[in-house]
């Protein structure tokens, strides 16, 4: 088995990590996870795409709705509302309680990736979850109703506006996280998880030297294409890549990855576009790539996995 | 009607405050507050008196324990004991609101007045409720197991050690808030509420210059005794007097107000100690000072009201 660094936004991400997690010994899957997200929310530090990969990875997860805990109640948010404040980011009881914790090691000055540690851990995680970095960076999007945070765009307007640009704000000057940047050296398999290329992947190719390292990374490179059928599987990738004026197919994926990237993995509705992929210099794998079950998630890790061999 | 100003800690304070506010224009009605109980749990600023306050005049708080809001969930806190941390104080998950609402705002700089200002309104208090002072003070126990802040004292311990001395550290170099310095100037009634004389009104006369101003007050002075009967009504008052080796009786809570104070509001069950108190110079009122119902409240607050005329 191969020991493996999988780079991971919210959902999709999260879903092949599952599966990469329930193949893989624990100590050998590192699952760096975007924090372009992040944001403050009633004071309280909310890594969205971090707390959806820890309560995956936990089980705790809801899987109806994509965010959040499964069967949390919204208490405190609607008494939130009692004081007047915003409370379009939907955070549930159970939730907060993580909001709350990591708000206050990170006061005491532990930094992300020791917090992220503390929390996974005492969810239960076994595997090694770490932020793509320690420092701030905020992914914003130039829309036709002005800059929009990334939560903002996609919860407080349900991605409605017209995205012109995409930027990685303090990127140019966050540096990878120890745990990723370690990973980066150790793992011999790279798997970029069917996570939004611009939205999740985006913000940690941004950090300095990180696409390089990637470039001169020993073992074997794949990404797994979020764009199913010309649309992405979940969320917004497929208007934002139309409104950005890129082609909206796997194919298009892979070219974000070209210099990054040995083997694409595309789903079967995208089998007549494996050439298209072979032509960048990358290799096509075609496979079914939804993964609706854990039969699903655990078969496409698999398929995966079996490239290292 | 006159414009009242009372002193108060937790329930029996609260009480009396609800009482009184039944029967006033909420314009004549300032509640200072003790703040000597105020924590950080979580890393997030608490203060239990000034809750208890502002849930008791808003409909919200919980008869049945005396604490929190009525019909709380305890979501967030089970939650939080999963990440390892210390839960032995009760916070409910609309209580948590209250507590990510008020750090949140004493970050951004606002006061401790503005804050409790703020949260008040938004309840629907429409009576002017204060903090003591805006500075930092915590009430801390000498007792057998060391020195125990006061929350720990009575929450973590139960209020099980044996008491030699109470402390309000930070005290001397605070300042009674705006609000409470106002109300000195401009009320004609205080009222001491039944709350413990240590613990709640303590530190407030602790406060520079407080007790010299109540000397100077213009207005009549009342105290309403919390120990009925040799004990308390509610909480350690009495067992506390005990082990500073204090007389456990509505007399000892007239000698600790004695320099400020016209009236001692003591119940019918004293009614034979009320020459003890007329001896100290104070005038006794006796009449039942038991508030289990709001007719009960009213009744009192109404004979202390009469006091002014």
């Amino acid at each position: 088995m191969p020991t493996v660094l999988a780079l991971a936004g919210g959902v999709g991400g999260a879903k092949l990590a599952l599966g990469l997690s329930l193949l893989l010994p624990p100590e050998d899957l590192t699952v760096c996870v975007n924090t372009g997200d992040d944001e403050s929310f009633h004071g309280l530090h909310v890594s969205p795409d971090l707390d959806t990969m820890m309560y995956t990875l936990s089980g705790l997860s809801n899987e109806e709705t994509g965010w959040g805990i499964a069967g949390d109640t919204f208490t405190t948010l609607e008494m939130l509302g009692k004081f007047g404040v915003d409370t379009w980011f939907n955070i549930g009881d159970r939730d907060f309680a993580t909001h709350i914790r990591r708000t206050q090691l990170l006061a005491e000055g532990k930094t992300l990736s020791e917090v992220t540690t503390a929390l996974s851990r005492s969810l239960g995680v076994t595997q090694i979850v770490v932020p793509m970095s320690d420092d701030p960076v905020k992914t914003v999007l130039t829309t036709n109703e002005g800059p929009l945070p990334m939560q903002r765009y996609f919860v407080g307007r349900k991605t409605e506006p017209r995205v012109s640009n995409v930027a990685y704000l303090g990127a140019d000057t966050a540096s990878a996280s120890p745990g990723f940047q370690y990973a980066l050296t150790m793992a011999n398999m790279l798997v970029m998880c069917p996570s939004n290329p611009y939205l999740s992947l985006g913000p940690i190719l941004a950090l300095p030297g990180v696409r390089q390292l990637i470039q001169e990374f020993s073992g074997i490179k794949v990404c797994v294409s979020p764009i199913v059928g010309g649309d992405a599987v979940k969320g917004p990738a497929g208007k934002i890549m139309t409104e950005l004026r890129k082609d909206v197919s796997c194919v298009q994926v892979a070219r974000e990855y070209r210099d990054i990237c040995d083997v694409c993995v595309i789903d079967t509705q995208d089998q007549g576009l494996a050439s298209e992929i072979r032509e960048l210099g990358i290799t096509p794998l075609v496979t079914s790539t939804i993964m609706n079950t854990a039969e699903d998630k655990i078969a496409l890790a698999k398929e995966i996995l079996t490239l290292a061999a």
